[in-house]
């Protein structure tokens, strides 16, 4: 290793010839080596994004720049309309999870049409749909550390209705103590872990004994029970026997908290695979996400309409055809997802059922056309519709809100990356 | 579906009360609904990420709010440094792909201890590496479409030296067009397909063949081939004769071309897992990009140091106790990337080698702390080595820059979800 020890990044020294980049704004100070990369004057790849998809509005979706997300308004509203007259019509109170779309624009109309409040998993997600004007948020994920217990409170002070799923006593002492300091307060739900074994207490009993902990905490108060059912993806048959057996894990905790004189009137449960089947239980607060969208995971849960219900598919351009029985396109891991599906393969070619989207790098989608009696052309066109909607739209800036063929706005995905 | 009909997104009277929001700027404007997404004045998930980031210059790493990605700044620049120390003692030209950090700030790095231009794959990251001051880029991707023609000729005739790698003539008859209307040029390089099978003509003779097509083009001219030899990762044994092997069809090509007069003076190739064999070869421009950060796959590359090597990690705190078993961190697809492991798995948990990272949903990652004595406790501080950092970096707006434990400054990704 010759120059190893000569490699320092704070060195402020460039031996480039920079001539060029005089007359541009924004440029990358030559002496920023050294300093915040905070404070270097380069716009950031969300606002580059913003532009460039700003300049797509009005463009037909055959003339878009690809790689580019795109939400079909009119099934968009459908899919929001559906799910929301089912929960009327059972009077289930609708609070849908915002890690789907990330998008406030989608959350408000969420709540414009009658959901109860929306869901996030983290603290900055619960900052953004603050901001927007989600008056009740459910954070459904344990919070752990003094910054984000003070960002909560601080929401909280600010007067939103603030939920916390816990499925235990530390997240909850920290929330607690920086509601206290802020003067604020918060609803909590106790997590049952209803068989997908990621989190939750896995007895009605140690559930139970959580909440009795959980209700010597000041500025908090236990408020009911959750659970995730992710586990439950089964066929038609098989899902409404794991739906009973989940239903049956929460009535018994429900009874435990009620003969123990502690509050139970929130049930918060459910997904979109199952979220059909929540009138069958006691669940009466649903948190279904990706129904907003739907994608090559969950589109077969919608009676009916299947792939025709996803309203998130990715424009794609084919960009080689080098290779025999292949195209090759412009999306990739980067841009879909690696997100997997049971059978195998990184989405679904819209109009082309024959053509297998079968691997991915970081920007090439490898197509296999072999089947095809006539491979698309270097630069055509074509749709995907992705494996998993709430891992595509987090890799994007915005969505390209299209109506009838045509770009009409874009919808900002302004919770993206808001992992903290 | 009662409600369906009346599911407008353009709906601008929002029926929430929203009397909170009216001292908190910014906030999202309730006539937003029937605006275009980039007039609300909300901030991007970049900037309230960069903001949070910064906020922890100067913390120990056992205080940042996790989960949060962190680089090792001496072990970054001994990766960076070694790699130009082989290059340069064999004559090489490195040219590192960004696409690994997409960070100006690494990449002028690059080039200040010698490296001889960058690689980007998408005409956006061409944007962010010609504005931070790069003279020289390899475009490594076919562009498609007249809006990348034209914005790769702006910055051609702004000065950047710009060469564009295609495997046809399409992609290379636009350029041509968009160079020739902004007075400016490009040198082209004709890919094989050396065995990825993914992009890149499958022949020497058909290489050549689109050679001698593009030179008939005018304000292009081909100065060489190039190659990307994705499939070979094998053991150091068969590593050897499949780099020969690659090695043979170059020279071959390289001949083809020098024989019917076209300029081949570039044979660009390389990658991460083959780049201490370069020198057996004919390349003399070497692209590897992985090497930066090194993540899982590709560490057992760097001799002597293996996992030692890696500059890039995840720091995440154990947030769920509650399964047997197990615990959970806050980090999971969003934050890690689901790009895989030929081992499975999501990522190496550091310093404890008999915890397993089995598995992720979006937020939450699966320990398996079964075969450890002691499982770490709610609220604990792991660290999480991702299995790709390419696609892990691209999820993240900045990364903790850490020196000895204590967080230096934020090394922005200023290139970050640059697709197009």
């Amino acid at each position: 290793m010759r120059r190893g020890a000569a490699v320092g990044l704070d060195d402020s020294v460039l031996p480039l010839d920079r001539h060029h980049l005089l007359s541009l704004e924004p440029h990358y100070a030559p002496g920023a080596m050294t300093a915040s990369a905070r404070s270097v004057d380069i716009r950031t790849g969300a606002d580059r994004t913003l532009e460039l998809l700003e300049a797509q509005v009005g463009r037909s979706l055959d003339e878009v720049e690809t790689p580019v997300a795109v939400v079909d308004l009119d099934r968009l509203e459908a899919n929001l309309g559906r799910l929301q007259s089912y929960a009327d019509e059972h009077a289930i109170s609708l609070w849908p999870h915002t890690k789907t779309h990330k998008s406030p624009e989608i959350g408000m109309r969420q709540l414009a049409i009658g959901a109860g409040g929306l869901t996030v998993a983290k603290t900055g997600e619960a900052e953004v749909f603050h901001e927007a004007g989600a008056p009740r948020l459910l954070v459904h994920y344990p919070p752990l550390g003094v910054d984000k217990w003070d960002r909560l409170a601080r929401l909280a002070a600010e007067g939103l209705e603030l939920t916390v799923a816990v499925d235990g006593v530390a997240p909850a002492e920290g929330l607690s103590s920086a509601l206290q300091r802020a003067g604020a307060k918060a609803e909590l739900l106790v997590e049952l872990d209803v068989g997908l074994h990621r989190t939750g207490q896995v007895t009605p009993a140690s559930a139970l004994a959580v909440a009795q902990q959980l209700g010597r905490l000041p500025a908090v108060e236990v408020t009911g029970i959750s659970c995730y059912p992710g586990h439950v993806r089964e066929d038609p048959a098989s899902i409404v026997e794991a739906v009973a057996e989940v239903d049956a894990m929460l009535r018994e905790t429900r009874d435990a908290f009620l003969a123990a004189g502690i509050g139970c009137d929130r049930i918060s449960g459910g997904s979109t695979p199952t979220r059909y089947l929540t009138h069958t239980t006691c669940v009466n607060e649903l948190r279904a996400g990706t129904y907003a969208l739907l994608d090559r995971n969950d589109a077969l849960g919608e009676p009916d309409l299947g792939f025709d219900a996803c309203a998130l598919t990715v424009a794609v351009t084919v960009v080689s055809d080098a290779v025999p029985g292949q195209v090759v396109i412009d999306a990739g891991s980067k841009t879909l997802t690696s997100d997997g599906h049971h059978d195998g393969g990184n989405g679904l070619i819209v109009g082309v059922p024959d053509a297998r989207l079968r691997a991915l790098n970081e920007e090439h989608g490898y197509v296999d056309v072999s089947a095809l009696q006539e491979r698309p052309a270097v630069g055509d066109r074509l749709q995907v519709i992705p494996n998993h909607a709430c891992g595509c739209v987090n890799l994007h800036e915005g969505l390209l809100g299209v109506r009838n063929g045509t770009v009409e706005r874009v919808i900002r995905v302004a919770a993206r990356g808001l992992v903290r």
